[in-house]
C-alpha cells in the first residue's frame, strides 16, 4: 500500500469502522457559537466542510444531496410557493429549492451565522447567490422554535441538519414532537425532507429511527437513498405527507415535470435516478422496517442510538 | 471520537481515502503460492476473507456479492446448463449457480488451490456443501489458460477474480485477449458477468476499463451495482453477451423466473432489486461512459490505471 | 510514504499521539478473568505481549525493560535474599531477579494466572525456566492483599504491573496506602522498583505522581529512564528505599558488583549504563520534579490524571 | 480508547512504525522551490515545521534539538570565531551559536529561501533576532557548493539538514565526499557536528552509517543522542574533529565553559546533561558499531539504506 499524503482527517461512520481522508490543507479552522467549523481541501473531493468534526458537503458531489434533498419534495408537489429549510447553512439547498418556478418565498433558518458567512466567504459556488435572491429569508435562531412560533404555514419542509449528537444543536430536531410542529405548519399537499443518516445495510440505526418516527405522525413516508462518495458510503433520506405519495411519481412523470417548470441543469435528478432512489434492494427493504421512536424523552444520539 | 478497538485492517479506496476496520482476532494468517490469505474477525461484517489485503467478502454481506455476479446472468439464459467460473475460491458463486435447477455442470477454475481448502475449513457456510455437489468440477490452474484449451463452450461464464494487480494472479484476465477467449467458448445465448471494482462516483477507473474493454467484444454489455458496506461502498458489476439483453428483464419477469425455477431464499435479489441495481443515476450514467482499452500489452493496475 | 502492511495496532502513547505498529499476525488473542490478552507478531518487535490494549513487552527490547527494572535495586543491596514481585506475569522479572547467586526466596504475586499459563506456553524465552527453579514462588492472588497479610519481610520488593486504568486490576497497586503497605514489608535495607509509566517530557503525569507519592513514604527516591522503542519512547522507573541510594552506585561499583555476583550476560545493564539512566538532562531533572500524591480515595488513572 | 482529535498527521518512522500527531489546524501550507512547507498546530507540541511531511522542529521542544546540536561542539573548541551551517533554515541554530560571545562570524548557507522567510514570519520566537544579528551571513545557495567554493576556514561546522531523501535536496550532504570538503574547510581545532537521524535500537541505519562515514575522515568521532517526543523517540547526532574530543568533556568542565561564556539561559545542555547523552546504554554501544559507507555513488537515503 503506498500512501502519498501525510495529512488524514478520520470520519467515524460508527466506532469500528473509520473512514480517513488525506488532505492538502485547511482552508478555514475555527469554532463558532455552537460547533467547529472547518474547511478541508481534499485531493479527491475538492473542498470539504465539516461540523463538529463530521463531513457536511464537498465540493465534488454536494449536488447528489442537495438535489436529492429537494427536488423530490418539490416536484411531488403541484405547486411549491412557500418553502422552509431547516438549518441549510451553505445554502445549496436554497439555490435548488429557488430553481421551481412557483416558489414565492424560502425560508432558511440556521441558529448558526458563522456557518453562513463563512460559506459565502469560502464556498460561494454552493449557495451560487441564493442569498441574495429577493425570494431568500434568512434567519439565525433556534428552527424548531421559529417554526412553533410562526403564523404561516408552508408547502415544503426541508431538514437539512446535522447529526444529532448529544448537547449538539440539531438533536431535537430529530423528535417526534418536532415532527408534529412541522405537520402542523404545513399545508393541505404539504411535503416534508429529511436528510436521515447513513443509509449502509450495516449502519441504520438512524435512518430506520427517524422514518419510524416520522411514520407516527404522517401516514405516507419513504425512505431514498443514493451513494454520497464523501459521506463514505450510501446517505439515507425520507419524505413524508399526509396526501402526497412522492415515491410513487414514475420516471416519466419526474422528466415531464421537470420539464415544465425548466429545471434542465440538473446533474444527479432525473425520472430514472428517482426510480432507482426510491427503489430499495430486498434485504434493505426488510432491514428498514422498524425501528425506535425519538422523542424529546427519548432523543437519538448518534453512534449511541 | 470514541474507537473501541485496537486493531485496525486498512483497506486502502485508492490513495487518498482509506477504510479502517477494527478487528477482534485473526482466525487464520498465511501465504499460499500465489497470495496472502487472512481471515479476520470484524465485529461488523463477522468473518472477513481478505487476499493480498484486500477484501473478499464477509460473513455479513457476501449474500449481495454472490447473488449479484451470479443471478442476473444466470437468470437471463432461458436454460443454462454448463457454467464456467473464472475464480470463485470460497465456493459462494459456485453455491448460488446450483441453485439453477437446469445446471447440468458448474466448472470452476481458482488458481489457488489453498483458498478453496482454507475455505472449506474456516467458512464453510459460504460454499455450503456446493464443492461436494455432482455437478460442481474444480480445477487449479490457470482460468485463461484452462478455457482457452477447453473443447467444452458454457452458457454462463463468470468472473469472480480478486482485482487486477501488478504481478498479480489475475490481471491478465481483464483483458481483451481474455474476453475473446470467453467470447468463443460461450454457446449461442451464452452470458458472461464480470466483477469489475469499485463503483464509486470518483473512483470509477476500473469499472470504466472492464466494461470498455468488454464492448470492444460483445455488442450488448450492461454496468450494475450494489452498495457493499465491507467493501466501503458501491460495487460495480458488468454483464455482457452476443444475443441476450440481462438489463432488460422487468422486475415481474425476474420474479417469475425465480419462482419457475423454484428459487426462494435469495435474500438480496428480486425483481425490485434487478431494476434498481441496473438503473446508474443521472451523473453515474454520464461518468460511465468512455473508458479505456485494457489489452494484454496495455494491463489495467488497480489504482495506477 | 510507502506502508507495507495493512494490520496495525493502535497504541495510545496520549489523546493526541498515537503509535501505530504494524503487525503481522496474531499469534494469541483471548480473554482472562481481568482483562484481555493479546500476543501479535510484528516485524520489528517479534512476539508483542499486549494486556488490554497496552504493550508489555517485545521480544526484540523486553532485556531493557526487565534488566533496568530488576538490577538497580538488587544491585544496591548488599545481599537480597528474599524477593517480592507485584505482578511480572511472563516471568522475565523472575529470570532477572535469579540471576542473583545470594537469593534464596523470590515471590511472584500476579492476580492473572492465565497471563502466566499463556506466556509459558506462547512466550517460553522470556521465563526461560524461571517457574520451574525451586526459588521461584507463585501465587496468583491480589498483590496487595498478599503482602499486608504476609509475615515475612522482603529485601527487594518489584512493582512490575500494567499501568493504572480505572476499574482495571493495577490502580489501588499505585497509592501511598499500597507504598505505606511495601515500607512496612521491606527488610531494613531494603529497596523497591516501580516501573512508572511515560517518560517523554511531554508525558509525565504517571512518573511524577508515583515518585511523589512513594516521597511521602521513603526519603531516598529516585526517577531513572531508558528507550524502550516498542513503547514508543522513554519509560520511567523509580527506586526508593529507607536507606540506600541506588542511584548514587558509581559506574565502577556496578560493573564490580556485577562481576562478584558472576552475572555476565546482561545486555542492557552495566555500570555506564547505571550512571546514563540516573542522569536526567536539565530540562527533566526540572520536569520532574513535584506531582501529586496518588491515594486509594484519589487514585491515578492513565491519560486522565 | 478515546480520541479528541479528527486531523492526524502520519509521520513514518519506517514503514512499520508510524506516529500520529493530532492537530488543531494548518497555520501555512506550501511548496517551496524544493520541497514542501507546513506549519501545523499541535496540542502536545505548539506549532511543528514540517517539510517533505517530517517534521523538522516543534515549539514544545526545539530548545532540546537546537541546543544538542550547537553547544558541545561550540563548547569544545576553546574560541570559535567563524562558524558555518549547512542548512538550518528556521534560524533556532543561529540563534545558540551567536550566544558564544567570541563568535565573530555565523555563515548560514541554506538552499531554500523560502524556508528562511516563512520561517520569519510565522515561527518568529525560533530565530529570536538572530537573523538580524551583524555577525550573521545567509546565503541561499547549495551548501556543499558554497563550501567547497569558499576560501575561509571555520572553527565549527555544524549540519543541520532535513533527512537524506532520494531526489532531496540533502542527500549528497550526507557523504564521505562532502565531509571531505568539510574537513578540509575546518582550523586545526576545528570541529563538526551532525544530526544523523533516528537513535531508537530497531533504527539506526542512518545514524550508523553516518558516524561510520564521519570515522573514514576524522579520527575521533561520537555519537550522542536526546529524546526528543516530537521526533517519536531519541534521536541521534555525530560530533567529528581531528584533535578535539567532545565527548571528554566532563560535567564540571561543561558547567565551567558555559558560565565563563556567561552562556545561563539554556534550558537543556548542561555538564550532566553533556555525560548523559554522550554515554549511551550497553546494547546501543554495541548496536551503534560498524555501519556503511556512503558515497556520492552510493548515497544514504531514508529507509532504503
Amino acid at each position: 500500500m503506498e500512501i502519498e499524503f501525510s495529512k488524514w482527517f478520520f470520519d467515524e461512520v460508527n466506532p469500528h469502522l473509520l473512514q480517513l481522508h488525506a488532505f492538502e490543507g485547511m482552508i478555514y479552522s475555527g469554532k463558532t457559537k455552537f460547533q467547529t467549523l472547518e474547511i478541508m481541501k481534499s485531493p479527491v473531493f475538492g473542498k470539504v466542510l465539516l461540523l463538529d468534526g463530521k463531513i457536511q458537503s464537498s465540493e465534488a458531489d454536494e449536488f447528489i444531496y442537495h438535489e436529492l434533498l429537494v427536488h423530490p419534495p418539490m416536484l411531488a408537489h403541484p405547486k411549491p410557493e412557500k418553502v422552509f429549510i431547516a438549518g441549510g447553512g451553505e445554502g445549496a439547498t436554497l439555490r435548488e429549492i429557488l430553481k421551481h418556478p412557483s416558489v414565492k418565498k424560502a425560508v432558511m433558518v440556521d441558529i448558526d451565522a458563522d456557518v453562513i458567512t463563512i460559506s459565502k466567504k469560502y464556498l460561494p459556488e454552493y449557495a451560487a447567490g441564493a442569498f441574495e435572491d429577493k425570494r431568500s429569508k434568512v434567519y439565525n435562531t433556534d428552527a424548531r422554535k421559529w417554526l412553533a412560533e410562526s403564523k404561516e404555514k408552508f408547502d415544503v419542509i426541508i431538514i437539512d441538519l446535522t447529526e444529532p449528537v448529544e448537547k449538539g444543536p440539531a438533536y431535537l430536531l430529530y423528535t417526534k414532537e418536532f415532527y408534529q410542529i412541522v405537520q402542523s405548519k404545513l399545508t393541505e399537499n404539504g411535503v416534508i425532507s429529511v436528510q436521515a443518516g447513513c443509509a449502509s445495510y450495516t449502519e441504520l440505526l438512524n435512518l430506520k429511527a427517524v422514518s419510524h418516527t416520522l411514520k407516527s405522525i404522517f401516514p405516507i413516508v419513504s425512505i431514498y437513498q443514493a451513494d454520497i462518495p464523501s459521506f463514505g458510503g450510501p446517505w439515507g433520506f425520507t419524505v413524508a405527507s399526509m396526501n402526497l405519495d412522492v415515491a410513487a411519481m414514475t420516471p416519466a412523470e419526474v422528466d415531464k415535470k421537470l420539464k415544465a417548470r425548466r429545471i434542465t441543469d440538473l446533474k444527479f435528478y432525473d425520472g430514472l435516478t428517482h426510480m432507482q432512489m426510491f427503489t430499495l434492494p430486498k434485504h434493505m427493504r426488510k432491514a428498514t422496517r422498524g425501528g425506535r421512536l425519538i422523542t424529546d424523552d427519548s432523543p437519538l444520539y448518534l453512534y449511541k442510538g
